[in-house]
């Protein structure tokens, strides 16, 4: 059985954990076979020690109480703090740097009985410049980023469950890109202690998964509550069909997936309506840059002192675009951006959830741009929680997925829906 | 002259240093040299090495060019991350902590010329416990909390400037117990990289100072923007006068600083009009402990798990509490706080700013509690900047400050009113 205990879901797992049908140390064990057969095509792990990964399975084994994570092997993006393995952000400055504490996620997981299986590689400080991960459905192509070893992981069944975060669109671009559920919640939700800042206004920490499910267990451990699977809403969902003003510059395979998302939603017994985001909100695009860049240049100022020529060009640029900026740039860019998640709850008005783009196309080819962030970064700077389903397929056999979006704090709505939309889809 | 440099303003530091009347190493010197003489009695310091300090003025004194804050000494509260000093927290958990990297606010006075002069006393990890610090005028006296070690070594004419962060009132307290400048800019003003969070959604970073103008020079240099004095205001300002439902609870020294200075302000040409605050803002006073010990219980997941019982008992019942909470209880008093900052919005109607109390009153004698936060959490919660000034003494000549309130992201007028008050008042 072990060969293909790496392929359950986390659910699966603790319940077999649970039971005694099998042990933590199996799973875990299962894990780290796939990894040896597929890092080196994949390579995902910015740090991974089986035996430490072995000792945390053993000792859930050996404890009295289990957890409701318990021996689900877990995966942290390598700027999320862990006392017991290194945190490196991607980058040269912190080669070998041994946090003091773990992140506020990781003990909660901990806490939940997870096993935390290895710090998976991240683009360098979260940002856009690519590292070594190739996407596990064709590793000539990118797997998106920042949070690449997270998805390519998951996607690849080396672990159930991995934590990613997302300033422009760093969890939903890679999880779509490889195929499996990724989800940002609202704004706020998840503790960012230990957590290494990108911009600090937009940063969110959400969690990459191969189904639903999941992403729930793992989201009630982190709000502290008892899990109890959402059921599906008592009556089929309202779906605002939401294309945004981008949706000439999505790949035909994107608008394919949405639209034809939307078909199966009404066949399902789903209402579907268009929606037109207020006019507004496209200036969100031009003032991305600008938070972005300002609140970068503020996070980094000590690497920016002290390290600068360890700093990608590309990351530096984006420092330097935010040191030329002024503080009225910013707030003024922020004013908007505050404004605008007022305006669109408007656009909620009459919807459960909205349906739109996840992605501009599948993953492209080679390893020199994890992609573009545009149609999900949008829902980044709104603060409102969102999902990727994986739907459908791109002209060369890769992965597509939509994007579901609830209003601010309306998570659990989304999960219910989200659950919905799978059934309708499949 | 070496001996009264700790006393001048970093305005006039960095000018004479600007201008050659005097070197950075001599104005550190004499910051020394009072500690020296000082700090027995008082308690300011976590962290001080005299050589490093030193040192860093020396740098200061050979550079070519000499930024804003050139040769301005600096604390840094000890839950603020400093590349080349301990960062310990308050806490036996994080005794000897060398953090890898300067916190944004910390690099970011580096790079403007200022010499990091030493880690200032915070209470265990910016709660309630209290630690060592006296407050300068009665060592008998609590100098307030948790930005203990900072108000104290301001006041003392250790050191013209320091950073102290506020989540309940941990800047405005302290800094009106020990009758110095203290400001709290609206929330997500300065960037909290490196900074250990208390409780994510309040915590703001601070400053404390002997006048507003070293406030401003700090603040400008935090937002990278050039150093220009505020002129005072064109106008005298229209201020109101916001008792609060607390103001029975205040001491009667308190109730007479207010009014002493609202018929101060009058007599300086100022308009004073009575507000009432909607009466909805009552209830921040019982949702706050529900965001802080639901926060507190995340951030601090792993020091509970791993580290309990070098916990505090006092601290250990916050998180305790925080754990029994539902995230229903939580998200519901976050509900209520946000929707209270945009009610307070209508109390600012009409006014540039309002006169409210700092604090109870005069700092209480004893070391066993920093005294209380509720003057001060109110605005913290409403994300509105304030600043203290001080303005009367107590019954047993101690120093009593009022608090000016301005709306969200009007710091700037807070500043040229909290000029023209300090005027007025005097």
């Amino acid at each position: 059985m072990s060969d293909s205990l790496n392929t359950l879901s986390a659910a699966a797992i603790a319940a077999g954990v649970r039971a005694g049908d099998f042990t933590a140390e199996a799973v875990t064990a299962a894990c780290l076979e796939r990894i040896a057969k597929r890092e080196e095509s994949v390579h995902a792990f910015a740090f991974l020690d089986p035996d430490l990964a072995l000792a945390q399975a053993r000792a859930v084994d050996a404890a009295e109480e289990k957890g409701p994570l318990a021996g689900v092997p877990v995966g942290a993006k390598d700027i999320i703090d862990t006392h017991d393995m290194p945190t490196e952000m991607g980058s040269p400055i912190y080669r070998g740097h041994r946090p003091p504490a773990d992140a506020s996620c990781v003990a909660q997981l901990r806490d939940a009985g997870a096993v935390m299986l290895g710090k998976t590689v991240t683009c360098e400080f979260a940002g856009l410049t690519p590292r070594e991960t190739r996407n596990p459905h064709d590793p000539s192509r990118t797997p998106g980023g920042s949070s690449s070893g997270s998805a390519a992981a998951v996607a690849d069944t080396m672990l159930p469950v991995a934590f990613g975060t997302q300033t422009g669109g760093s969890v939903i671009r890679p999880s779509s890109y490889c195929g499996i559920v990724g989800y940002k919640p609202s704004f706020d939700t998840y503790s960012l202690t230990g957590v290494y800042p990108a911009a600090e206004s937009l940063d969110t920490l959400g969690l990459h998964a191969r189904d639903v499910g999941d992403i729930e267990l793992v989201h009630d451990a982190l709000l502290r509550r008892p899990h109890r699977p959402r059921p599906v809403p008592p009556q089929p969902p309202v779906v605002g069909l939401c294309r945004t003003w981008m949706w000439d510059k999505a790949q035909p395979e994107t608008r394919e997936a949405v639209e034809d998302a939307a078909a199966r939603i009404r066949d399902a017994g789903g209402r579907v309506q268009e929606i037109e985001l207020p006019e507004e909100l496209e200036w969100l695009g031009g003032v991305r840059g600008v938070i972005n860049a300002w609140e970068r240049a503020a996070v980094m100022a000590d690497e920016w002192r002290r390290h600068r020529e360890e700093i990608s060009s590309q990351l530096q640029d984006t420092i330097q675009q935010g040191l030329d900026l002024s503080y009225a740039e910013y707030t003024d860019a922020m004013y908007l951006m505050e404004s605008c998640r007022i305006k669109v709850t408007g656009a909620f008005a009459g919807c459960d959830v909205l349906l739109t783009p996840a992605v501009d196309g599948e993953a492209p080819e080679g390893l020199d741009s994890t992609g573009s962030p545009q149609f999900q970064a949008l829902w980044t700077m709104l603060q409102t929680p969102t999902m990727t389903l994986p739907s459908s397929k791109g002209p060369h056999g890769m992965p597509v997925g939509i994007q579901l979006v609830a209003p601010y704090r309306q998570d659990d709505r989304l999960f219910s829906i989200a659950r919905w939309t799978v059934g309708a889809l499949s």
